[in-house]
């Protein structure tokens, strides 16, 4: 498996051990998320957005649509694509020392826009198992009209970088001998129990890929 | 409380249903948050950095270190920040319709640097409460030197978006009849139990405002 190779970009200046050249954590932090947030450029300023995504092999697939004016502009434009995930608050003895633990992956590059039925349905599979592995087979799939209605990007795994903080605060030597609790308040994401639609026909269950997150 | 006045950017060309004007809801959402994604324009291209942040009336404040490169260069640029809620998975009969439930505000503007010892240390005190209200009383305070190591950026409230969806899927009429489970997969940010610093002083018990959460 190729390392990610660093770029000026990707080269952090400040806290370098939280950076990792493995692209395998690449992979899980990606593999992990639900949602991405999507950075371009427009009219020289920049818009993060917050989108859905999914990843095949080396390629991440981001959801637009074609009736978002940003999703437009950005083929052919450099974006850089952040995936976070909020670990837990680090509750240090000293309040310079509070932080937070989280795993992260900034990718950048430049999108192609996904053409084609057959590409485009693949890449929406790709997404939909994302946030919902299993969803895809269970649903009613997308006509010729929908594809047409749907922009997804392709981002190569060319260019990324990684960034983990783990573990307990790390205070001054001074400070450890202060009368302050320290730790780590534990934050992960949950699911709750689904919520039938309203408009639900009588009688069809909850299927197991999804009762069972 | 000044409505959030419409921009180019602020106004959605899709899902115009989706927008509020609405103050009271920017700032609901800020205030339910613990980071933010920081958008900023470097040589050219897009950067979005995870990072902390408070909110006091009407401003952001957006935490930084005076030794990443990326937030040195954003003062007196346009800066895009963006607060999400993953509120659900919306499961549709059919693909075309699977959504997010969430809510979402972009905040855009031209930050300026804090300066001054007792600013500074006023909006560490907001995004420290953001992040652990009741943290900033408990644990020792930033020293003159400390204070010179951090950025932090003020962001005034001018121009938000906020986009919000919430409830089932929609589907297409004529998929109502399929005999596909629809719904709403709950999510939501959850807090573990509070795990102490392995070198915690014995005795020191989990004060209240952090076993509370």
């Amino acid at each position: 498996m190729k390392p990610l190779s660093a770029t000026p970009r990707t080269s952090l200046g400040r806290y370098p051990e939280r950076s990792t050249p493995d692209r395998a954590a690449l992979y899980d932090i990606l593999d992990a998320g639900l949602i991405c947030h999507l950075g371009i450029v427009v009219n020289g300023t920049p818009r993060v957005i917050p989108t859905c995504y999914g990843r095949l092999d080396d390629t991440l697939y981001v959801h637009g649509s074609t009736g978002a004016s940003s999703m437009m502009t950005a083929p052919s434009q450099e974006v850089c694509v952040t995936v976070t995930h909020l670990d837990g608050l680090v509750l240090a003895r000293s309040l310079f020392h509070h932080s937070i633990n989280y795993r992260s992956a900034m990718v950048y590059g430049v999108p192609s826009p996904v053409t084609g039925d057959d590409e485009k349905r693949a890449a929406l599979r790709v997404i939909t198992e994302q946030l919902a592995p299993g969803q895809w087979d269970a649903a009613r799939q997308p006509t010729r009209k929908e594809l047409a209605g749907v922009a997804v990007l392709a981002l190569p795994l060319d260019e990324a970088s990684v960034k983990v903080r783990q573990g307990p605060p790390g205070d001054d030597d001074e400070d450890y001998a202060l009368p302050v609790w320290a730790g780590v308040l534990p934050v992960r994401q949950a699911f709750g129990a689904p919520v039938p639609d309203p408009a639900l026909t009588p009688g069809i269950p909850v299927p197991a890929h999804i009762a069972a997150r």
